[in-house]
């Protein structure tokens, strides 16, 4: 191992629009595991919406990232060293080591992973944190019933896409949101959902009317702002919100909230904010549902993969604009 | 019975705030009860923050009241005659006949209520729609476990003032927000909650953060605006939000909704908008421990009563604007 570690810390904290100047590139040595850890080489690392609150000072799901700190994130990758039994060197592992080539830690953070029949970027999406999301919210919160339909904003996403997949199997009408033709075209033919609505449309409105001869009655929400505002004005008594991101807001220095809150009173709507990792009891189940559709082809996915660790902030920044087509890796060579 | 019959019917429909000319007194026969039917002099009509959305043409919780029919409200009076086996002259009984002095209607839509131990107004209070309102919000939505701290905005009214005695009997530390000091001082003192906030003091914000503490588990919330606001931005992880009414919006033409809906996400809080006609199964058991309450005096109530139904409007439109203290009645004479 002549080569050496490469980090990107915070440099500082955005305020509005995160900029690539916010990050920083940084070399290092290759740090030493201790006793009961293991060291592991990152392949893939995860970039995902949350990482935008952990930029900021203010209180988020858990503590910011510190000025200088690594960048916290989800990494899929193969263990160089090892100090626990359970682990020896090759086996693959999943881990939250940030945005880094190499990273150690307690042998208990990692999750040894079978790559014979599904990828191993795909335990970053839909067999990974983002797919457990789509899960729980679905299942656990959304709950839908047969013959209802269900809206899922960031619908070609990492999140979005096994949402729409998970209740079209439940025999839901799904009815996504996206960015752009091409987005939509990959909701529809790719992922089999009912209908997609671009929300970039001058006649999204109007659209999404048309999309919902029957109302909705679960909101899988991940964007926020007008485009919530859209599919809220169209809820059925009892509708669910399944409250899992709000992309279009993070970088608003004054975010908008829910201005038609009136429609969740009269139409007795009940609104959930979750984080998976609350949820640790159903990783479990989730996970194995999750690997048994990918691994037959039943959940279908896409990645946007940026190269290299330098890539990552621009990579970042695209993924809060909606540039990716599914869920969106960096590639460490 | 040389007695007319007065209503009172919805004349126009407001915009923005209610005024005295959206109705109109109008005398009547006094109708005659069909097969199956009861005829009731009603001595009671409960005024009800709901009731401003009715005279909406917009679809609110059920249908619009139409311009030139008698306006909805619950009412409480006496059986004068009867085709039904189950009735006789005399009985006193809780129906839902509208502001008008006589009703008929089928037997099924009245209750009969013994006024041994409780009085007959207070079915339209605390042991009546409002008492189950609070008992469903707060046992079945709010759910507030020991230790945990509950909020209840409008805490003197009919709602609120049991909502607090509810949560006060589980051992929940009880902080209610009510307009001005009389208010508050019966909150204190006559109800026994731990803490009242007066929502009119210009440093509300400051008082009400420290009324709480340990922040906030649970908010029962009929107010809406800037009230609401101010206790969203104190909730702890995991808050829950029953939404029983935003009367602070009722009337206005631009209602505000929740700008701060970022936290929802952030705390993972459980919204519920709720109607308690919603929940017809749950009024057997709510209506026996609020019975219970009131005659034994462990649930204490207030009533503001007008005098006429003529007097109705003009109470009506207080009720909006916070004039009463407690449940607001009409004396029917």
């Amino acid at each position: 191992m002549s080569e050496k570690n490469l980090q990107v810390v915070l440099a500082s904290r955005p305020t509005g629009w995160v900029t690539e100047e916010n990050f920083r590139l940084e070399e290092g040595p290759i740090p030493k595991p201790g006793a009961g850890e293991v060291l592991v080489r990152n392949h893939f690392l995860s970039l995902d919406p949350y990482m935008r609150g952990r930029m900021n000072q203010q209180k988020s799901y858990s503590a910011s990232v510190e000025i200088g700190q690594v960048m916290v994130g989800g990494t899929a990758g193969e263990v160089v060293e090892s100090d626990d039994p359970a682990f020896k060197v090759g086996d693959k592992v999943v881990g939250q080591l940030g945005w880094q080539l190499y990273g150690k830690g307690p042998a208990r953070g990692f999750m040894k992973v079978d790559t014979a029949h599904v990828p191993l970027s795909a335990y970053l999406g839909p067999v990974g944190m983002p797919g457990v999301t789509a899960w729980v919210g679905t299942n656990d919160i959304c709950a839908p019933k047969k013959g209802e339909t269900l809206v899922v904003s960031a619908a070609s996403g990492a999140v979005g896409s096994v949402v729409g997949q998970l209740a079209k199997m439940k025999g839901i009408r799904v009815v996504g949101i996206a960015g752009g033709a091409t987005k939509c075209d990959y909701v529809l033919g790719d992922l089999g959902f009912d209908a997609c609505v671009d929300y970039k449309s001058p006649s999204f409105k109007a659209d999404l009317k048309e999309a919902l001869p029957n109302g909705v009655d679960c909101l899988f929400e991940n964007v926020g702002g007008e485009v919530m505002e859209a599919v809220v004005a169209r809820f059925n008594p009892f509708a669910r919100m399944a409250l899992c991101g709000l992309i279009s807001q993070y970088n608003e220095v004054n975010p908008q909230g829910l201005k038609t809150f009136a429609s969740i009173l009269v139409n007795r709507v009940m609104i959930r904010g979750f984080i998976v990792s609350d949820h640790m009891e159903r990783w479990p189940m989730a996970l194995t549902e999750l690997g048994q559709g990918v691994a037959t082809g039943k959940i279908r996915y896409k990645e946007t993969i940026a190269n290299g660790l330098k890539e990552a902030p621009k990579a970042f920044i695209g993924l809060l604009k909606g540039a990716n087509l599914g869920k969106q890796l960096v590639k460490l060579g």
